[in-house]
Formats: C-alpha cells, sequence, structure tokens
C-alpha cells in the first residue's frame, strides 16, 4: 500500500476531495468476464450515502456511480476499471471559517505541517467522502469472490455502549438506521445518539467485519500476511485507532489451552470449536470465518469550542457548524466491509498465482 | 507489504527458518555514508535474543549478526545491506512429534493448506525466530532517524494483570526480565508468569510502543498512512491479534470534546494537552509522540493436551514438549520497537522524497 | 512498472479505452504547491492531437485535458491529481468488420487470447489513444523537474530515410509536420509519406529523445536503473520494438578506447569529450545530456488485405479501412518526451529520498 | 523494478559487492512443492563463471551456490529462497589504483556523484560479478516455467563481426568458447578477440535470446507489458545499451505489409508466417517464439590510457591493469537467458492470477 494506491494484484487507486467537480476509483488487475454493470455498484454506494438518517450528515449526495472503462458490453475486460462520482451537494461555505483553524483531532493540522497547503473545503482529502470509492472498489472486489463469499459488518458499540451479542441477528442490520445486530440495543442508541447530535457533540464507534466462506490459504507470510494488510486496510479507514482479529486484545488475558481453538474432522474438512483466531492463523486464512473488529473515534467536528491554533500560529478556538455525523462510525460500516472484500480479492489473486492447486475449503488430507 | 519484503524506500527482505543452516535480511535503500558495524546492531539482537530468562525459551542462540555487503569502510554505502545470523541450536528432535500434527492455534495448519508442505522443524518459516531478522533491520532504522528519534517499548500487561501506569519508569524496563515499566507489577508478574511455565501452559501479553522525536509529516495518505503501515507492521509480527494507536479501543466510548487534543503554542511550535491521537492525525504524525499498543495471543505451543487433526484428517491429541516461551510476548518488545523504527525510516525517506522543505518539527507558520 | 501504474514515487495510472466515453489517469506522489492549471498540460497534448496534418489519422479529437482533483488554488496539493480527456469523435461504425477478426501484427490476437474478451472499437485498450493520458502525465513531470531539464524529442528516420545527423536542428522540429530536425529530409518525406499514405500502406520510424539539465545521481541500481526504467517506459509506448542509450546497438561495434567518453574539469565540473553513454553509467545519470532513442513498427491497419484467422478460427483475409496514422512514429514523439519526463521526475523523489545532500551538477570533488 | 528488488509476484532481490565475503538473492513468490536442489542451479552458474577461456575474466571463481531456506526435503515450501555464493578469488591490490580515479565509461564517477561513497574494489556493486545471481535466480524460474518452456541465448556478433544467420545452429553454441550458434564465425572471432586481448583492448558484442513454448497471454499491459518489462530487464544487465524484440531498429524500415506476420490455423492453434513481432503483440505473448536481443558495450577496464579526473578533481590518466574480460558480452548470454526466464515466471504467475482459464497454447476458439 503506498500513497494512494492498495493491493497488490487487485489495486485500487482513488482520487478526489470533498468539495472538487467528482471523486472516483481506478480498479486494476480485475480478472476479465465477470458481468458488471453501475447496478451492481450502486446497491452498496447507497448504504453508505449520507443523509439517509438524522443520525448522519445532512449532505444530500445521491453517490451515483459511473463506469468509464474496462467494461465492455456488460462485462470486464481485464483492463482498469474507472468509477466516478460526482460531487453535487458542495456547500463551501460552511467550511469558510476553518480554512485558517486547525480543529482538534482532525487532520487540518497534520496535512498543513506536511504539505504546506491543504483543500480546506470539507477536508478536501481527508475527508470520509473518499470512502464511497472505497465502497464501489468493494463491490468489484465482491464480483471476484463470487457469491461463496458472504461479508457483513454490523455496528456493535456506539460510545460506551456495546451490544448485547448473545442477540445478534444479522437481518436486523438493515431495520434499524445504525446496522445494529441487536435490536433492543439499536432502540437505546437511538436515544443515546439523539442527546449526543442535540449537544452538537459525537462519539465513538465499534464496527465488527466478518467474511464467511473465504477459501483457506489467502496470505503471504510473512509481511503480506493476511491479517496485516486487513489491519492496514481498517487502520486506514478515516478515524479509526484500533484493529483487532478474531479475540483480538482480549486474547491477551487468556491462557493458551483456553485460546486456541481445537480441531475435528468432519466430512473430510476440518472444523473449530471456537474462532479466537477470527479465522487466521499465521497470517493465512484457514477457512474459518474472518473476523476483524475496529474502533472509530469520536467525528472531531463538534460544536462545542475547543482551544485550538491557526496557521499563523495564533491561539484561537474551534467550533464547527457545518453538516456532520454525530457518529461516523455507523457509515464505517460500508467502508469496512469494503476494504475486507478488497483485501480478500486481492490475497484470492496472489494466492492463486502462486498456489494453483491448492483446495477452496480445509480438507484434509491434501490431495 | 508483499510477501517477504516490506517498505516502500526504506526496504526489508527477511528470509529463513527456524532450523535451517541461517536466517538473515537484506536492507535495501538505505542512505548512503551512516557509520555502521556489527556493533551497532548486535546490542538490539542481544535484547531479543532467547534463553536470557527463565522466562523465555531455553534455545540458545548467540544471534551473532554478520554485515555481508553495503558497508564499506565502516560506512553504508547505499547498496543493500545483507544481514545474516546463523541457527545453532537446533534440536529437531524436539519437534518430530509434531512433524504430522498440527498444533492448535499454530500456523501449522494455514501453511499446509496453503502450501501442501511445510518445514516442520521449530515452526520452519513461521516461527518467531524470523523476527531475529527485524530487529537487526530495526537497528538500521536507527541509523536513518538519527539519536534525536528515540523509540521505546514495554510490555503494560501479562495475562490479566495490567501495569499501573501512573508507577511508568523507562528505566524501570532493563531492570526486569519482562520490559516492565512498572517495577511493582514485574514482580507480581514473576510469580504470576513462574506458576504459568510450570503448568506448562503460556499466557497473551500487551505492548506499548513509543516513538518520540519523530517529525511531523510522515505518512502517505490515503492507503499509506502512518499508522496503517505501522498497523500492518504490528500485526504482521507473529501471534498478535490486535493493534492500537493513541486511545485506540478506548477512543469509542469517548465524546469527541474529550477525544480532541487541544492545541496552543510555545515558542512557535504547537503543544498538545493531551495525546489521545497517539501522534497521528489523517494518517500522518503530528510531532507529538507516537504511541502504538499490540496484543500477542498466548504461545500455542503448550503442554496441555488439545484435540486436533493430522495431515491425512485423522482426529488426535495435541501437546508440545519442546523448548518454548510460556509469554511470548516479552520478547515482542524489542521486535515491536524495530517495526516502528523501520516504519517511521521509510516515511521518512518517503516524506523527504515529497516534501523536502517540510519542518521537522510541528512549527507555525510554516515559513 | 506494474499493470497499469508505472513509477515509484510519481506514480501514473491510466485507464480508458478509444472510444469509451472518455480517457484519463491519476498522477499520484506528486510535491505539493507546484503551481498547476489546465493550460500547463493542454499545449502538449496539443502537439500530439491526431487530424493536424494528413500524416497523421483524420480523427479530430479537441483532447481538452479536465484537472478533477489535487490542485487547489492553481497549485499542487500533494494529493492525487486526476486528469480526464473526454473521447468526442469515435466512429465505432468504423471498426464494425475487425470486431471478429485478427489484424497481423496488432494486439487483437493477443488480448483475446489473454482476456477471452476485448473492446474491439477502435483498439479498445490497445490504441494509441491512451498515450494521451502518458503526455499529459508528462507535463505534470516538467513541473516537478523545473525549467532548468529540458526534453525535447525529434523524428531521425522515416522508413529506410534518416536524417542527415550533420543538419540536426532542434528549431526544425517545429517547422514540418513530423518533428524533423533536419529541415531537408522532412521535404523527402513529405513526398515519401504522401505515397506510402495513397497506397494504404504504412511506415516504421526512429525517434530519439534527448533530456538536458537533468543532475547526475538520478537512477536506482541495480533493477531500477535510469537506463532499465527508459528502456521499459519506452518500450512500453504503441508499437515500439527496440530502445537504444547513447550509441546504443552501434556500441557493440566500438573498441574499448573509441567508447569510453573521456573527461576533464571545467569550473569545477566534470566534462566529456563525448557521450557514446547516453548521459548513464551503470544505471546512474552524470549530468550529461540523456539520450534515448526507440524504433516503431509500422501501423499494422492497412488497406493491403492480409492473410489472417478469427475469433472462430477461421481462415480470413483482413483489411482496415478506417482512419490511422500511416506513420505512428510521428505522433510517439511527444509520448517518448513525456515517458522520459515521468521517469526522470520518478526518480528525482527517489534520488532526493535517499540522498538529500547529493550535488545537482556533476562537482568534483564533492564535498 | 525497484532499487536491488525486480519481479512483481517472483521477486528477486539481491545484493553482495565484487571483493565482499560473498554475494546472493533472495527468491519470493516461488510456488511450493517444486524440485529443488543446488544441483539444479550450479550448471547455469558453471556456464556464465569466469575463467574458463581466455577470452575472459581469469578471476578463478568456483561459484559454488548453497541454498539457505525456503527448500525442504529436496523441494521449494513457497517460502524465500535464500542463494549464497561465496567470494574466493579477490584481489583487492589488483584495484588500489582506481580507488581514487574513475575509469571513463565504467560506473565509478556515476556512485561517488550518487552515493559520495563506493567500494571501488573490483567496481563493487557495479561488478559484473552481480549477474551470478541474477543467473542463480534464473535457474528457479526455469523450474516454474517447465520443461516445456526452453530459452536459449546466443551471441550474435563481436565487434563488427556479426554471424551468418543462415548458419545458425543451437547447438554450436556448446562447442566455442563464445556461444556462438555459427561454427565459422566462431573460428573467426577467435583470431579477432586474441587480438583484441593481447592489445589490451576490448570490444562490444550483441547476444540473441529466444525463449520457445512460452504460454500466449503472458504480459500486463498498460504498463507492465512483457516487451517493457524484458526491455528493462535486460537493459539493466551490466554494459547493455540497447535491448530489440523481434525484427527491433529494422522494422522501422519495414512496410506494413512486410512487417504483419500473418496467420493461418493448424490443428487448432494459430500459426504464424513469420515472427517481425518477437512473440509479442500489445504487449502480451501470442505463443511464438519471444525474441529479445541486446547490444553490450566493450568493458571499460583497458589497458589504452584514457583522459579522465579523480575524486579530488584533478585531470589524470587512467589504464587498467587488473583481471578483466576482453569481451563482457560473452559472459552476458547466461545472465540474458536468466532475466528471460524470471521475467517469463513472473508473469506466468501474474497471469494465471488473472486469467486462470486461458489457454496455454494459442488455440481458436477459446473456449
Amino acid at each position: 500500500m503506498s500513497h494512494n494506491t492498495f493491493g497488490h494484484l487487485f489495486r485500487v487507486t482513488t482520487w478526489g476531495e470533498s468539495h472538487g467537480p467528482a471523486i472516483g476509483c481506478v480498479i486494476d488487475g480485475c480478472p476479465p468476464r465477470l458481468p458488471l454493470s453501475e447496478a451492481d455498484i450502486q446497491p452498496w454506494l447507497d448504504r453508505r450515502r449520507p443523509g439517509q438518517s438524522k443520525f448522519t450528515t445532512q449532505r444530500q449526495e445521491p453517490d451515483q456511480v459511473r463506469i468509464l472503462s474496462g467494461v465492455f458490453e456488460g462485462a470486464t475486460t481485464g483492463t482498469p476499471i474507472a468509477l466516478q462520482i460526482e460531487n453535487v451537494d458542495q456547500r463551501s461555505k460552511d467550511y469558510g471559517d476553518i480554512a485558517q483553524r486547525f480543529r482538534p483531532g482532525h487532520a487540518d493540522l497534520a496535512y498543513e505541517l506536511k504539505y504546506g497547503i491543504r483543500d480546506y473545503r470539507g477536508g478536501g482529502r481527508s475527508s470520509a467522502r473518499e470512502t464511497a470509492s472505497r465502497v464501489a472498489a468493494g463491490a468489484v472486489a465482491r464480483r471476484i469472490l463470487g457469491a461463496g463469499v458472504v461479508i457483513r459488518g454490523a455496528l456493535t458499540q456506539i460510545g460506551p455502549h456495546a451490544i448485547d451479542r448473545t442477540r445478534w441477528d444479522w437481518n436486523a442490520t438493515d431495520d434499524n438506521p445504525f446496522f445494529c445486530p441487536d435490536t433492543v440495543t439499536a432502540g437505546d442508541w437511538e436515544t443515546y445518539l439523539g442527546e449526543v447530535r442535540k449537544a452538537g457533540s459525537s462519539v465513538g464507534a465499534v464496527i465488527e467485519i466478518v467474511a464467511e466462506g473465504a477459501p483457506p490459504g489467502l496470505g503471504a507470510p510473512i509481511y503480506g500476511k493476511l491479517d496485516a494488510d486487513l489491519a492496514a486496510a481498517l487502520m486506514g479507514i478515516n478515524a479509526v485507532k484500533g484493529v483487532e482479529i478474531g479475540a483480538g486484545f482480549a486474547a491477551a488475558a487468556l491462557r493458551g489451552e483456553d485460546n486456541a481453538d481445537e480441531m475435528r474432522m468432519q466430512d473430510g474438512e476440518v472444523v473449530f470449536s471456537s474462532n479466537h483466531a477470527g479465522g487466521i492463523l499465521g497470517g493465512i486464512s484457514t477457512g474459518q470465518p474472518i473476523v476483524a473488529r475496529f474502533a472509530v473515534k469520536p467525528t472531531s467536528s463538534i460544536q462545542t469550542p475547543r482551544r485550538s491554533v491557526d496557521r499563523l500560529g495564533n491561539e484561537v478556538e474551534v467550533s464547527t457548524r457545518g453538516r456532520h455525523d454525530p457518529c461516523v462510525g455507523i457509515r464505517a460500516v460500508p467502508v469496512g466491509e469494503a476494504m475486507m472484500a478488497c483485501v480478500l480479492a486481492d490475497h484470492l489473486l496472489r494466492h492463486r498465482a502462486q498456489n494453483p492447486d491448492a483446495p477452496d475449503r480445509p480438507r484434509l488430507p491434501r490431495n
């Protein structure tokens, strides 16, 4: 992953700023002859689209994707796929007051120190708007993975309020504005986040992404491990401060005999008694569900005034008035799914290149 | 990061198995005319070396590093630096019994499913022995960063027992076999880990790495963000299941006004009232200390029998008799430091290429 | 260089097909705060634009470039620069007859065998139309190199007719439709190529690119040598079959004492008595003019019927009626210049990263 | 290709200097379960080994290769293969006189200007000794390609004396010290090169590499084209100044109807009436033999005094007394073969990743 491209064989290069004319991406390395049209991509973008509830920014963007290359007569051709999304609802005046001031917790200062120039309108390149390109790329990645690989995400915590995992129901994630798999907690969140929003404040969140059906063997040890690439992909989403695989930080407290996922055989395949590993051992997928979790910090654009500095080095106070997500973690769910899809697609191609005869299920004996 | 190479400009390629004749790495992209000899690298390897207390594996390896290229008359030449460490104390007989069986929680099965072949002696390529090469590379990376960048690591939790952060003393990390910054807790760990060891069990741990003095501007958004590359680098260390930057997962529970690190000016530089960001905003360093934390799962080689399968698909029980670390997290401390050093060195070169006139401290106004 | 991206730090990713809605590229890694607008790019595109004389294809494309990102208030921001050029004059009916047949010498068959699908309209991705994106990227690369580096190209041979190098005049290249530096030969070519064109045939050409003012030290031995990267960049232009640096193939016939470029000192700088090396020794620039030459084969789309096969494996005859360049080498001149600019810009950044204190002229003693 | 690594999936990283303790390489991405031992690599090294006739340097190096990792019980494991060759016959005193002086035509000056330091002993990193590592890597690449792909090289010109291609006999290349496929010309060369050698001079050469049996579909347009990667790989060999594919520079003089390789069907496969394309169209292999040619300049280490400068900027004369190849092109033959093998192996893996169902022969219809 370097600069604005990620992936080694399935490569995604994104471009664009929050308030420029458009954003987009170029997807390189996609296998040919996969059916693909805008209709395959749009539903995923619609899930991420802002303005769909009062709990996300009120910016109204249709996020209509357009395929500009790489698809011919409804199928991919193996050449780069250029996707483009126009920016429609820029209100640059909203941001005029922060052109010279750095929001605490925001990338403003860092961009200034690195580049000495920044497109401050809506956060420019550092805006979460860029993640629409990731979601679009993720839709193409899903095509490569095929219907056998199911990637789903859920919000498992908002602020200090975690779900009750015993009530986990994937179907519930479509029935509330939070992608919450626990209907009861979703109701609590509605009240809680409403208060946060009215207070002009924000909170963080935790998201869990699960990929079922991925073949064993994905991952390129030692430095292209599947978990390492997932960690980079998820940590690289705006506002993310932590990433876990499987048991994650809780594994630190476990003893070896409790952490070990015991194995038995069933119909010629290895089955596991538990999944502390999150489907990855030694950086390589095992065929178990791949489980990743990431923490999103609270949006740094808040109405509460905070002490800061400006470009000239003056001490100032900053409060942000524009449209913002009270919990940016909500819309991070489809983004996390997309990053999982892209990483898996890349590793599927890499694995196939080196190990074309490897099994697609954890079958033993191998031959 | 792809396969066995990491870094974009400061590139490290490692090779070698636990019980092969040697392990090593090739470091490419190092600037010329830096003073370098084996004596600059050896002390870091000695910190990671096994067999120094009863809490690490009793394998006796001198880990003597040899520079084979890239250094002339005591200085780097800008050409690839080949480093080599001989394996001395292989006892392959220790591992004969696991040649055909997969240790639960270990990479054994994943390698078998991916490659259909594995060097099972001592874990082969998946052995933590590979991390010696990382530590050696880290020593070279420190040369690039210079004396102004101080990178230190500490163990902050073993099993369920975390340190008391109010007693944090960096100097203490050299005075106990755990790199523990809290002398009181270190004493408790001695008892606790002794019991774990005698029981033939293992536990996990949490490690914290802090880099002070790194310049602002490091990081290549969007997909080569400093925190994303750190996440990959740390997640790629053997047995790591989680990575955090700054407040990490705790950030999810915070509100925007509490998470924001407020800024003031002091002697022309930006200073912060807190460091929830862990020194990184928008994927770019700010000049604050860079703080990363990672969780290590318990060693999977334990004496307690666990249910598993063998290469032929038979259901078996596995218990490991050989020499092992009861808490592999201890020796992960110098490894984590090394990965931090390598990532920072790589980004320092990348940043310098694109932004040669950027300030090395968070100074405002910039010009 | 992998798939559709080239460059290591100055990275260009291009996309688009001949008859799709648009073509374009994403330029990543550009330093910030360089003045840039469409007006800086358009003149270079205009040089390559088809339909400007009867010796190039009559397709009428305005090749109007649009900057979609990475530039703010007239300056680069360090974030990816997306450039887009609409396709205006597609006449897909022209190509209907070759949808199923493979033109001998053309990429048609190879794409079919590799991908099993191809956008046959106008050659799709394999069309020379893609080179417009390279020219646009080259304009940005020139900004990085600065005014001190002058990159110029010339056509030195059409068919069997080479120029007389004693009449070389750079100014002449703007005064004829061939970028020919020898006015007399340009007149001969007019007659010769006119006949070729009327015959519905085509011919090859040789192009020479010279970069003056490039600093010494560019090139990353061993496998990122400046001449190796130039060779890839030029060989990767459509229809190119050979690349030379300096004396090129003629060097094979020389003896050591004749090939050696002798050195003297002048005003503290190394000066050379000749330039057989083409400005590159050991893969590294020396400060001399960098001289590269490449051969372009005759356009494979000709009216003379040739024996071929179709997608179903039937033996057929193919002759092409559409608009084509009788000598595609002419428009390869600005493309070659652009590739030289991109390679030099990439290596300038790479060199600066590793060797920030290297001299920008061949000065001795170095310090 | 970046710095000292080349290849995208089959990746080779080389290290080492002419007079250091050893040289070597790390081969990453090799598929598992390929039979491999030192005995598979040694014969290729022996072909390149110096001191086998009076027409190559008299340095005596056994070039004994040792496999240090990545092979277990006689087969590759999919993990990095470290190969090492000791330097045995360094006579550093031979080079003492050129420590401060730059040989015209040699990399000496360029390394000084770039790095400000160089290992001058035997040319250090810029020595052709590095090519032994390439040859070793090529042996592994041949294993990946399999016995069906035959890669052979021949010397076709020494100084101004080219072979008579009508007498081409591959078997002859083993019967003379020049890898010359034309026995008659080989005899002439013996006399000619003997005189050059005695005169303390040197001459250039042209080498041709042919790969037969490679499948169609290799090559990753637009910027990882097979011919572009071959051009880089061959131009990156020491002393190479030109690279051609197929008809090469001669194609410039051809007309379209003469250059077009006409196609017919034979047993369901496409056959061609000629091979001006050198087996590559649009950057993708067609199944025809892949033909590349490269020109090597005369060795710059000659006994005839040449005017030069030293590190301090003094004007001096330089003549080289040490052991050298009068025609370094001879030993470039196995190196060129190795580079061809490595590039094809890399592209075979890349092609397989994206197009697993593509045919391995140019069969039509495809499905």
